[in-house]
């Protein structure tokens, strides 16, 4: 039987996301993302029975090549970096279907008034918010917040957990399912039983208050998690329902999308409770050889030094002082040689140099780049998700919104040949499309579920 | 010569604003304030070329009434209370003119990712952002943030001053005016020599980054305050740009505006940079007579536990423990006085109990009630205007969208006759639309201007 894929496009609220450079190519929009950047992307996503939208984000500036945030600015990588969250309610408003996982960082707002956020564009959204989970790990955003330098990552996810616990709790626990009456007749809005205070006494984090929010439709938002680390994957694996991963090759990711599934399994939850997605980044067209055309036109666009100002703050490596000419076999750094080991496959004795690097990762970043004809990609995305065990796939652009277009009106038609993409959407929140009817709300198997209300046992007396 | 008068709505992101249990009223839409609320209510102002949507905001329950958020819980007063802000951009995108003032708390979220969320929303409405600065002022909400209780009051003005100074740093110092290029035949987004990272020290918060957003068309958004203690009215008279006051007649008003634009002067800055709202609430019809009719039958859906549960978070004082017919002059609360104040105008000899205070106070709250025809009410406008030196008015509702479609298709066509309001918006930002051509950012004389980034002296050696 022909599994069906998940799909989400990835993109994030500044000119450069993966493809340094790339915003100067004349037929690119992600110079301006305005809103109308935003309504026409969601429009054409929907379009193409997209998952999800899957929104980046970081509060920090790339500050690690030459020590410093020149580059990074120069060539817009990743900055100017507006909020996400944003928005989410007015492309909720061109649309009816898509999902919108949007990223954000636990460590420099308290749970509280997050909280309400969330669940405000949970509502919004009529249940199609997604949260993409992060901890921070840029030491630009920690100064930003006022701390001397970032927590560390071990003490990050501890203060995670307290953080998810108090989330929860507002979430899940504070107003019951039927609290809210609306009955305009008895002028009773809510009844006030049914709506409790919540308390929760951690080590980083405490709360006592009543949630602000009505249960949105799917109380909890549909949980991403994108942590590669082992304390990352713990974590996904307990709490997340949607990891995004990256890796260079299958031999690389199968073993870790086995890993997360048997960590889920271990925390008690059923593994196919996980959707995985790959990030990969499609060229396509109509024929191979037009498709290549199209690659080298978009390699005419790449930015080296953008290109290096992202792959220094991923692997803390400031590759200013390399010459660019440097083979990169003297560079040890477990990232780099992922990403090697991703640029590698086609010649493996190839030395390369740090100029190569670069360019070999500036368009999509690591993610995987596929480049061919629909179907040529079409048979890659099903081979990598036989070989990997991956559900499904995070799309990002090389040129927006080009790249989504073409996804939508070559790849898609052709995995829709196949089986593999379904037709349409399922009707409900973005949970019961991923999970399927009846699953509006989380599994009692998550985590999560350990704060929703249960009425206390009554003493004899009372 | 005839002044224009300012005139916003005013409106909160819950059943029930200021007019506790009119969610019941058949045609009211309070109950349900999904986007389509929201997108229609802004339509609906910028036909009336309403200066901007005001919203209040609160991160807590109110709970004083009975010790408990259950009256509050019961007749949906300000809860269930979603997120404000994420309804900009989707208003935004519906709108050319409109403004939005809404309303964040400072106490509970650090100022360098709100900074950015603000700069974002300033940039989705084209420079139509107004932030209402509120340091909080409910226990249950630092309860929320997981704080024994509410931060002293004028601690909290001191940490306010300490944010201020953080977030100015970064609307005003980061970015120079002309550091963005998007220059696509160089490749240069931005020149990183014009883009500072600002740094600052303060006993409360410290912040040593970029900005993330790139200079939004007001940098600064436009500011609004609320304070009436005289902690805050000096706040207020140091940064607001629009003041939001309520008060019971002209006696107890205009020495309150006089003092603040007394305070904006020793702050050396003019007194008129600070337009002055006054909280109205109007319900007009064609005749008096049918005004009048439209108030009572609005009355019959009064609900008065709702308007005590308001009543005691405004003042402190649990009036569960007296009776609906105790005569009020025995309750001693300045808040209370200020109400009856405006209740007993008509008749100064009257005892009112605290049924009757309910019931006075509970069709917009504590905002003076105006009821009559068109030109009654705008006879009224004006003359409150002149007699306390107020710019214009914060419109709250009784039954919404109908108050607002009341007030754009009866008062303001008869402020408009009488050249008391204007007949097109003004070009540009919120800021150019309130105080004219050229006055997109704020003037030298703003505390803000201090913290805009100067090229350093340059000693003789470089």
């Amino acid at each position: 039987m022909t599994t069906e894929l998940l799909i989400n496009a990835f993109d994030m609220n500044c000119p450069v996301h993966l493809s340094p450079g790339l915003w100067t190519h004349p037929r690119d929009r992600s110079a301006h993302k305005d809103l109308t950047y935003w309504t026409d992307l969601a429009k054409i996503l929907e379009r193409g029975k997209i998952d999800a939208l899957f929104i980046a984000d970081v509060l920090g500036v790339y500050d690690v090549y030459a020590g410093n945030g020149d580059a990074a600015i120069r060539h817009a990588t990743q900055v100017p970096l507006n909020d996400p969250a944003l928005l989410v309610p007015v492309m909720a408003s061109v649309t009816e279907h898509l999902g919108f996982a949007v990223t954000c960082t636990l460590s420099f707002e308290p749970p509280y008034p997050f909280a309400r956020r969330v669940s405000s564009l949970d509502h919004f959204s009529n249940g199609r918010f997604g949260w993409n989970i992060v901890t921070g790990y840029l030491n630009s955003a920690a100064k930003g917040a006022g701390l001397a330098q970032l927590t560390g990552h071990d003490l990050r996810y501890e203060i995670a957990e307290d953080y998810m616990n108090v989330v929860y709790k507002l979430w899940e626990g504070s107003w019951e399912d039927d609290a809210v009456l609306r009955d305009r007749s008895s002028g009773v809005f809510a009844d006030p039983r049914k709506v409790h205070r919540v308390t929760y006494e951690g080590a980083h984090y405490r709360v006592d208050a009543v949630h602000l929010s009505e249960p949105s439709p799917q109380r909890t938002p549909f949980l991403f998690q994108a942590g590669t680390s082992g304390k990352g994957r713990a974590f996904a694996a307990q709490h997340a329902e949607g990891v995004f991963l990256t890796g260079p090759s299958r031999q690389v990711i199968a073993p870790r999308v086995a890993d997360i599934r048997a960590r889920a399994a271990a925390f008690g939850r059923d593994p196919g409770d996980i959707k995985i997605f790959l990030g990969v980044c499609i060229i396509v067209d109509k024929t191979e050889a037009a498709a290549r055309a199209k690659e080298a036109e978009y390699r005419g666009y790449v930015n080296i030094e953008g290109a290096l100002a992202l792959l220094s703050g991923w692997t803390g490596i400031n590759f200013s002082e390399y010459d660019l000419d440097d083979p990169v076999r003297y560079v040890k750094n477990d990232a780099v040689q992922s990403l090697l080991e991703g640029l590698t496959t086609a010649d493996p004795d190839k030395v390369w140099t740090v100029r190569e690097l670069a360019q070999g990762s500036a368009i999509g970043g690591p993610s995987i780049l596929i480049v061919g004809s629909a179907e040529q990609v079409a048979d890659e995305l099903q081979s990598l998700a036989r070989d990997t065990g991956v559900d499904g796939f995070n799309v990002s652009y090389a040129v927006s919104h080009d790249s989504f277009v073409d996804l939508v009106d070559l790849v898609i038609p052709e995995l829709q040949r196949r089986g593999a993409f379904k037709l349409e959407y399922r009707p409900g929140t973005l949970r019961e499309k991923i999970y399927g009817a009846g699953r509006s709300r989380l599994p009692d198997s998550h985590p999560a579920a350990a704060h929703r209300w249960r009425e206390p046992t009554r003493l004899a007396a009372e």
